[in-house]
């Protein structure tokens, strides 16, 4: 199994800046299918880098270390390393020639400090730095064939080097061109649900594949990882999980549910519309997560209060009285209300409690109802019951409303 | 010095569940002053999570470990635990009922393998969680009086945790109510430029008080941890500050954009509406993150089509084919548009081009045009340019309209 670590170093514990880099390198590298065995995040201390590199080149093949490569006291990755190494810094003046051209490229005074950072570990390979001045460096121990790769803290600088140097040294170094990855997406259900149901399909395959199961947002995903030679077992499983799993299944290496809608939608050439109360815009916000999802996507009214409700949506008054907001009744009312005055093929609408107030013994906290209207007019409506805290609610809300419109714009067609 | 490390558990490695977590972890200890002395990521290994702990609690007088608690077979925090520990596992009927009782309120079937959920370590305190089913343990090591807590992964229900559990233990712990932590809030400028100019207030200073500076969401935030005795020199830095940043500073501890919103739009009895385009609702959704926003927020018109800020904005199609919908003169209209539509005394609006796509020379990818119309009718406007991904400049567009909103109720009332 491949081996791999990062370890981030940074007083910057608290920013957000060392969480870019976690999401970076961890993202990178899931694209060419390696899992980091360990991520820490050190302070900028000689001893600690030195001490959390000693104990990752023990466990590990390669590790990554970002950060601390600066100019100013505080960054000391360089002496931690080559003290981990027994080995010495020596100046690089070819380093030290192009972090003069950086600066005087900007126009910039070159402050004393900058020299420290044209120094390397004696026999390392020196990584170029096309977006910042201090470069990586590659270490490779003599006897272990273990290898450390220092890399820039800049998140920009960090993706630049990750790209140009990092995978492809990893795709080799770990042979990865050999193994396949995919995975299948699975809405609307609980993970306990799919775990259960996709047991016996696990163990059938357990000697050839290794499966993890994660949620996504708005879906479930059964992760797979195999051999070149048994890539085409993801034509089967496929196969055996539509049938497990039956409209809820997303097929292999699904795109998110916002993508998959808009998908649907611009394949039967429908434009929607959409109608929120509870929401309060989140559902048109995560339509409008995906470039281009104006070729389908018309608007979406936030009804927050009644009156727009009346107004903007023709939701009438006597439904409201007599149903209350959250009901059926007007979750229909504003769906027509929004595909109408939206001039759109499809139209949504949410209406619920997301509290933490406003609930009633018959209306509780995490009661949502949604609407759906298709283009010829038929209806659909659904009653929810989320638990857990307003953003919980509201969020699975969206996600529900999109599962819902899946399906019913997935069905629609069917049916002509 | 307090030593605590926090162990992320998850194959989600690839995920951003796990940074999150991360995020709310040192940013919870942070607004107690503890700063994470490790941060470590590992996957869901029975063998990985126990070496993981055994290095941590060599190191550490805490050790908090989230994830891992759920139901499925991957998930083998407890185990690890126990394992380390030399305890067993045991049968709680407390949790199961728990259990049982959350899933009949959802009216689910429960799964035979929610039963794992219930299981302990023995000797271990319960945490009860709120917002799921798995509980958190506390455990003490005998001998050493170290402390390992465990926590649910769910992002939500290990922010319940950490607010309602984990963050007083720890001030009772470490004896934290000896020292006292306050933050300074300011708006609308780079973390750089916050930095800079506080440099000399915070040099006058650091012998008395320690500084961080973070970007938190919609503002950058000045964090200091001082000594009971020096308490009060929030007050005179107050007034410092006031005097550097002058509109821009929002305050000693101050809320969150949204808050600070609403509270100006109550405070002068005002209820707002909004026009978004490029934002697709992320506007009306933060807002709606409030709870109790419904007093003053009442809708918001997603626009992301020309037909819709025609239709339901009634934006002069003049307007849109002379200058475009990027433009002071739609932004200006489409503001009004949604204040008349939603019979508002205030409306903002928000037109750009997030990107990838849609940009032209003169129009470039980040370009977005603002307006606020007041209760008066008076208008203003703002031009921003973006840079970054489309996720960012759709963000940073919300939370500067936001910003903008904040100052202009505010100066507001004293032109009256």
């Amino acid at each position: 199994m491949e081996r791999i670590e990062f370890i981030c170093v940074g007083t910057e514990l608290l920013v957000e800046k060392v969480n870019t880099n976690v999401i970076l390198v961890s993202g990178y590298l899931a694209k060419v299918g390696l899992i980091l065995q360990r991520n820490t995040v050190v302070p900028d201390s000689e001893e600690e880098i030195a001490a959390c590199l000693r104990e990752s080149l023990s466990r590990s093949q390669v590790v990554l270390v970002s950060g601390g490569l600066g100019p100013t006291f505080d960054d000391v990755t360089r002496e931690a390393v080559a003290s981990v190494f027994q080995r010495k810094l020596i100046f690089s003046s070819e380093i030290w020639e192009n972090i003069q051209a950086y600066f005087h490229h900007r126009q910039l005074k070159i402050p004393e400090i900058a020299k420290k950072q044209a120094c390397i570990i004696e026999g390392s390979k020196i990584l170029p730095n096309k977006r910042g001045t201090a470069p990586g460096l590659l270490l490779e121990e003599k006897e272990s064939g273990k290898v450390v790769i220092l890399l820039p803290g800049p998140p920009s600088e960090l993706e630049g080097m990750l790209v140009e140097y990092v995978l492809p040294f990893l795709k080799d170094f770990f042979h990865l061109s050999e193994k396949k990855y995919f995975r299948f997406g699975i809405a609307g259900v609980p993970e306990s649900f799919v775990e259960e149901k996709s047991c016996d399909l696990r163990k059938r395959y357990s000697d050839k594949v290794e499966f993890t199961i994660i949620t996504a947002p708005g879906m479930i995903e059964l992760l797979c990882q195999t051999t070149k030679e048994n890539e085409n077992l993801c034509l089967e499983m496929e196969k055996e999980l539509k049938e497990i799993f039956g409209d809820s299944f997303l097929g292999l290496n699904p795109p998110t549910l916002p993508e998959i809608v808009g998908k649907l939608l611009q394949q039967k050439k429908l434009t929607m519309a959409a109608a929120e109360s509870c929401t309060g815009g989140l559902l048109g916000a995560r339509i409008t997560d995906i470039p281009g999802s104006s070729l389908y996507f018309k608007g979406s009214i936030v009804a927050y209060s009644n009156r727009w409700k009346r107004r903007l949506l023709k939701v009438p008054p006597t439904l409201l009285r007599k149903y209350g907001a959250v009901s059926q009744e007007v979750a229909l009312a504003m769906a027509k209300g929004a595909r109408k005055a939206g001039q759109a093929d499809v139209a949504v609408s949410i209406t619920g409690i997301a509290g933490p107030g406003g609930a009633s013994p018959e209306k509780p906290v995490g009661l949502v109802w949604m609407a759906v209207v298709l283009p010829d007019k038929k209806t659909a409506s659904r009653k929810f019951l989320f638990s857990g805290t307003r953003t919980q609610i509201r969020e699975r809300a969206v996600f529900s409303a999109l599962e819902f419109l899946r399906q019913e714009i997935g069905n629609w067609e069917k049916k002509k």
